[in-house]
């Protein structure tokens, strides 16, 4: 192990979840903790407060664990966030953007550079660590994942994705009471996040490996959706009992590659004149009014999928913490260019628990982790016991935030 | 006080809550520990059940403090609902309808009647003393008060408002940080339940009370909506920081009596042919994207508002199940045609607290408590400190569901 004495800096990027903060938490804490790194700044908005340099030194806001559990705790990017990718070779504007980031980098002697986010966020790790490594900089650059979406490859899961997963498995419980309470005929359709992979909208038939209520239908953009079938299937259950629930996933699409949540746009517009984009959900809340003529609502669970910090999984706080705390000992160790992963590390009949790793980054940026094939019934209208095994422990445990006068206390900068 | 011995009868009425099984419980428990009362019968889906003898006993169910606990914690209607209004003299079902009741109530040897729901639940408990006392059947009937809509007349608050207003405003708290991670000038619009009333959309402004953030702009339907305006102040804002979020009711109504999320009906129709009923926040977001284009987007907080029982406010799970209670003891006492109500009983530089009455069902059943003119400020785009305060107090503490395997445990029957 080769030891390099600097500085850190820590950068959040891409949509929020509810456990960004507590990676950051995580990376904070092995920073202040580590050796050879001295002062923790965190770059604003991500790596376009990099290039902007509002970068604040993160130190002085953590000198007790309290703050840590409170960030932890936390919905959303505490830093702030940003969708930028970097230039490729072939843009005008590289040469002069990585020079800007080698300038700051210089300005506050940055050896350590940790950035957590999706996908987008791992290809700036890679072009940076590319580049540095080129021009002669020495500086070890660690990518760190999240995303609710489950999507990336090479880790066995993301941090974020318990999260989500738990919001919206509590949350499938609760309307799955709530709409059996009348003997009227009702569809409820459940819209769950997730354009190109189904893990969130699979995470809502969890109840059935409990022997719990689930829903009657579920279905997820792996699978070309058939509207035919659909309405079979509602029929076939509507003949059984009052009450039908679907999931669905936002990204659904027909088999001829058209997003169910389009077939509502076709010329279609408003009073004020706009096309109307429904979302999935709502098209299909349509199409089963027009077809069976029955009560049909629509529920789009929305943003606290991602936000919901006040029913957030345990495992998955716990883990991105860990997770952010391991990016630092490997950067420590030598690691760069290189992307922290969770690693499953129990046999099947043995409680869960998991391990952190890092891998080559390009084997994992830019590519998407699909729901596998097996892990699909049959008719594509529900998940097997196998994909929920694998979703159920990371939901475990409860991490609540903490309360004041009935709100909940977060972490500010 | 004259003694009356007897079985008694328990139902549930009109849309769920996240807390109409603690009244639930409550009313059980106090059967259940009377002298005067021997068995505690429960009516499948509430005046439905109780006509077709859908009727079972409770008291085996409830051999333990446990039971309570869970039911307490349980979100829906545990006995099922219905939305059945009881036939008025004038209806020819009306003579068969109610002497179907006596007989059922002769049957099982019905002397307490207990009623939990909104206010055609109310309406129901007045038919139904009406009846009775002109028969000369000897039963007490008795309404205890349920909406997360606040909207009834003689109670301070509505058992299960506290809870819907917790979940959205913890919720609103989450939106506001998601909302904030980005530079990106982006409007984001949050429909939140309430056709007539604006309690609920009030309950979304708590954080600026306590200094924390708060929707930089509130829409009640007791003010007529202005689209003039409301692009003025969503202007005036944007000049001054990137992201305004705005909560809505989704029974905004313009000055003409038109409703906002009518706008969209004009004549469009989708691919399918049907006309697009898109909701308050859906017709908002498409205005503001015509207008402004810029980023928005519409969030509807949907079922989770009546049903989110994994965050219940403390004080509103207690109240609810005290006011149950207390229904029994009401009862004992010779009460009859009356409904239970919550009356604030500190001062206003005390802290918060309350007792439980009742009061001629008459005086309240289908009428509307509005929020009133000097709870919302003179523009119309936000709540008095005056009405956060009356809010403040019934959102506090924080009632969890015991989990088990990362999911609620919810009681059934």
């Amino acid at each position: 192990m080769s030891i390099l004495r600097g500085n850190a800096i820590v950068g959040q990027s891409g949509g929020p979840t509810a456990a960004i903060n507590a990676t950051l938490a995580g990376v904070i804490h092995g920073a202040m903790n580590s050796e050879y790194i001295d002062k923790v700044y965190g770059m604003q908005n991500g790596i376009d407060g990099l290039l902007a340099d509002t970068v604040i030194c993160l130190n002085d806001y953590f000198t007790d664990e309290t703050s840590y559990e409170r960030l932890k705790r936390t919905p959303a990017a505490a830093l702030g966030s940003c969708r930028r990718k970097l230039p490729a070779e072939t843009d005008a504007k590289y040469k002069q953007t990585f020079e800007k980031i080698i300038e700051i980098f210089k300005k506050y002697d940055i050896r350590y550079f940790f950035y957590i986010g999706g996908n987008d966020s791992m290809d700036t790790v890679a072009k940076l660590s590319k580049y540095t490594s080129e021009c002669g900089y020495e500086v070890r650059v660690i990518g760190v994942p999240k995303t609710i979406d489950n999507d990336l490859l090479g880790t066995d899961h993301t941090p974020g994705f318990g999260s989500a997963a738990k919001y919206i498995s509590v949350t499938m419980q609760e309307i799955l009471r709530d709409t059996a309470v009348y003997t009227v005929k009702a569809v409820t359709i459940v819209e769950i996040m997730g354009r190109d992979a189904g893990w969130l909208t699979a995470s809502s038939e969890i109840g059935r490996l409990l022997g719990l209520p689930s829903p009657d239908l579920v279905y997820l953009p792996e699978r070309a959706f058939d509207m035919d079938e659909f309405f079979t299937d509602i029929k076939k259950i509507l003949a059984e009992k009052p009450n039908v629930v679907v999931a669905v996933s936002e990204g659904l699409q027909f088999a001829d590659g058209r997003f169910v949540g389009e077939g509502t746009q076709g010329g279609a517009v408003d009073a004020f004149g706009h096309k109307y984009l429904a979302g999935t959900g709502k098209a299909l809340e349509l199409a089963v009014k027009d077809k069976l003529g029955i009560k049909v609502r629509s529920v789009e669970l929305n943003l606290p999928q991602r936000c919901a910090s006040h029913i957030a999984s345990l495992c998955d706080i716990e883990e991105s913490f860990g997770v952010g705390k391991a990016a630092v000992s490997a950067a420590e160790q030598g690691a760069s260019r290189e992307m922290m992963v969770i690693l499953r590390d129990n046999d099947a009949d043995e409680p869960y628990s998991s391990v952190f790793g890092h891998m080559d980054i390009d084997l994992i940026a830019n590519r998407t982790k699909f729901v596998p094939k097996h892990f699909i019934n049959e008719r594509g209208n529900h998940v097997t016991d196998e994909c929920l095994r694998y979703i159920l422990p990371l939901i475990e445990g409860e991490c609540y935030p903490e309360y004041k006068n009935g709100l909940p206390v977060f972490f500010s900068f």
